[in-house]
């Protein structure tokens, strides 16, 4: 498939009813939620227009190679050298109810969390709303990228830390942890005796010629503690569409889970949604292949564009996810950068104070479109810079 | 619509991937789980065709009349006079996820849940499973059909009971219970304090000129402490596509309730399950019209054919559902009636035994077929029978 066929028009995309595309007024451009500008894989499309044939919306009989679990454990192999156990695979509508329930179920009110910060905004709520208490691993600047702060997350954890949430790859800094970084945490979870949520939806989206690790593969002591979440939305671009996975890493863990949640309790997926995933996991590598392209592209003319163009904004190139952070924190703006492009460039990005304190003073951008389209985005958000320091 | 047009050949239905006609070998008839044999309205094939010709598959954005809980709330003002409150509206994936998180959210282990029997046998499980006591509340056999015992009822509860599981229109017996029966019901809940689960997703199947009656509506003291729990999914033949409502009846309730479970542990619900319920409760009517005249047809065929051709079998034609239930004990049969039949006349039915323990002896019959299926049904069974009465 071509890459021109994949990208829609920002006519296309005004015309469906997506977030995305809705939130803000006509004139703005939207660069936020990790939406892609992209029309899904035709083996996607192909599914769901059988299920559509049919009109075949009863309950579904899903098992074997066509199940959601089985699917999952083979692409976990293929990609990644991984072979999760598809008898502790629970299905569920998407990663957050997943963190949700993992938290409600491995931990009591307040107990300590860990999570490196800054992190995508649903976990700080999560925290929030079931009364846990943040224990913040700040990520590193080295000056290079920022890293896991492993001497860090040693010193704050206490005898009530009871979890790891680890975000890998991680957003909204792209960083797909190398092994030592990993390993470390693994250690620290082992040591503490913590149990490790991982997500990690980005799995796919990783560049060059680095590959995902999941933390699940690092070592059986680790696995056993590990309850793995993801879901092809991201990477596919059907997060409308409701499918995700949480894997155990052992059946002690599945049994501890569902002491406190049944499985009918999570609810159950749709259908469209689980053919949809089975085909994007079977046959859609061609697709992203091309979007990996694509977005490799953007994200290079992102980084030049950013330290040619927009003076005293710090960015790191991701090595993974289609999402930038800038740290705008120089620039002294009269608002949070995120007011700033939406009144001054008519660009809707997500405000970095949404990721906790240390994402106050950034904000996030969504580079998963067409050429044409970023440019636009990022000349308006240079020009209105320039406005302003003239 | 004519009502031929609605009608799936065994051939359309055996090239589905549904469980319904994919659990039993191909020598058998299914007439088991909740499935009807139709295709779903045009609205519904209409709203999931926009979609997937856009292929809009991204986070939705679903407000205002187009939202699930304004099409909910309008749909039950027009059809029985209730007006829930939108902003009371959680959306879940499906009914029993809504009901083992009330049951968590309103009772503790080792509290009494009262429950009509025999029931719907998720509900049982989910009692088993979340150690919660049944409070058997059985349905009585006056004769003529079956009531709700209300004296009964007030004997077995005692000060461990917290919750009243009601299922209106009941399943399986098809009751769809009168004014002074919930009337009954509700001073019960309000003398001892129960939160009330109204499982009312058979409202829209009640035959006749009768009418369905929300408990809800029965008075403020009723509405304050009750959850409903529907969807169109029963009515309109969507069960795979995932998407329910719980309504609190009172922002007290509404917040016990997030307190144990915040509206993101529910997970969400996919667009298409969206669109497909905004379309059926808003367009769905002249559709649901059609079937309900094929269903009335069956419904009075086959309690005439019971009557004539199943010597021995006891059946009360059901006010609501496409569900027969059949209470087989006086034939004296070498096994379960459900094996019986499976075995000796080819079809698959559900257990009663499934039911729980008044189940035993009974057979559930879905009867949501064309009338040549469900002749072809009553007669394999009216068959085997007489070859055993040989």
């Amino acid at each position: 498939m071509a890459v021109e066929s994949f990208e829609l028009t920002v006519e296309a995309l005004r015309a469906r009813r997506c977030t995305k595309w809705n939130k803000f007024p006509e004139t703005v451009i939207p660069a936020w939620v990790a939406d892609m500008d992209f029309a899904v894989a035709e083996p996607i499309q192909q599914s769901i227009m059988e299920l559509v044939k049919h009109r075949d919306y009863g309950y579904g009989a899903r098992t074997g190679e066509v199940s959601l679990e089985q699917a999952f454990a083979d692409r976990m192999k293929e990609c990644f050298g991984w072979e999760p156990d598809p008898e502790l695979v629970q299905p569920t509508s998407e990663l957050i109810q997943s963190v949700y329930s993992a938290i409600a179920a491995f931990s009591e009110p307040g107990d300590g969390i860990v999570i490196q910060t800054p992190i995508y905004p649903p976990f700080l709520v999560a925290l929030d709303q079931l009364n846990r208490r943040l224990v913040d691993n700040k990520l590193r600047d080295d000056g290079h990228r920022f890293v896991l702060d492993a001497e860090g997350l040693r010193r704050s954890i206490d005898a009530d830390t009871k979890m790891l949430l680890v975000v890998n790859p991680h957003n909204p800094s792209g960083r797909a942890y190398e092994r030592a970084e990993l390993q470390a945490l693994g250690d620290v979870a082992v040591e503490h005796d913590l149990v490790i949520v991982a997500d990690e939806i980005h799995a796919d989206l990783v560049f060059g010629e680095r590959r995902h690790i999941p933390i699940a593969t690092l070592s059986p002591e680790v696995a056993a503690r590990t309850i793995t979440i993801t879901s092809a939305t991201k990477s596919f671009n059907i997060p409308g569409l409701r499918c995700s996975v949480m894997h155990f890493g052992s059946p002690e863990l599945r049994a501890r889970f569902h002491t406190r949640f049944p499985e009918r309790m999570m609810g159950q997926v749709n259908v469209i949604g689980i053919d949809a995933t089975v085909a994007a996991w079977r046959h859609g590598q061609p697709w992203l292949d091309d979007v990996m392209a694509r977005l490799a592209q953007n994200r290079d003319r992102l980084a030049q564009f950013v330290k040619a163009e927009m003076p005293g904004v710090r960015h790191y190139a991701p090595e993974a996810t289609y999402l930038a952070w800038l740290d705008c924190r120089a620039l002294d703006l009269p608002s949070s950068p995120f007011e700033f492009f939406l009144d001054e460039a008519c660009v809707g990005l997500n405000d970095g104070a949404d990721f906790g304190i240390h994402g106050i003073g950034h904000v996030r951008l969504n580079f998963a479109t067409s050429a044409p389209i970023l440019d636009e985005v990022l000349n308006r958000m240079a020009h209105a810079l320039e406005v302003r320091a003239r």
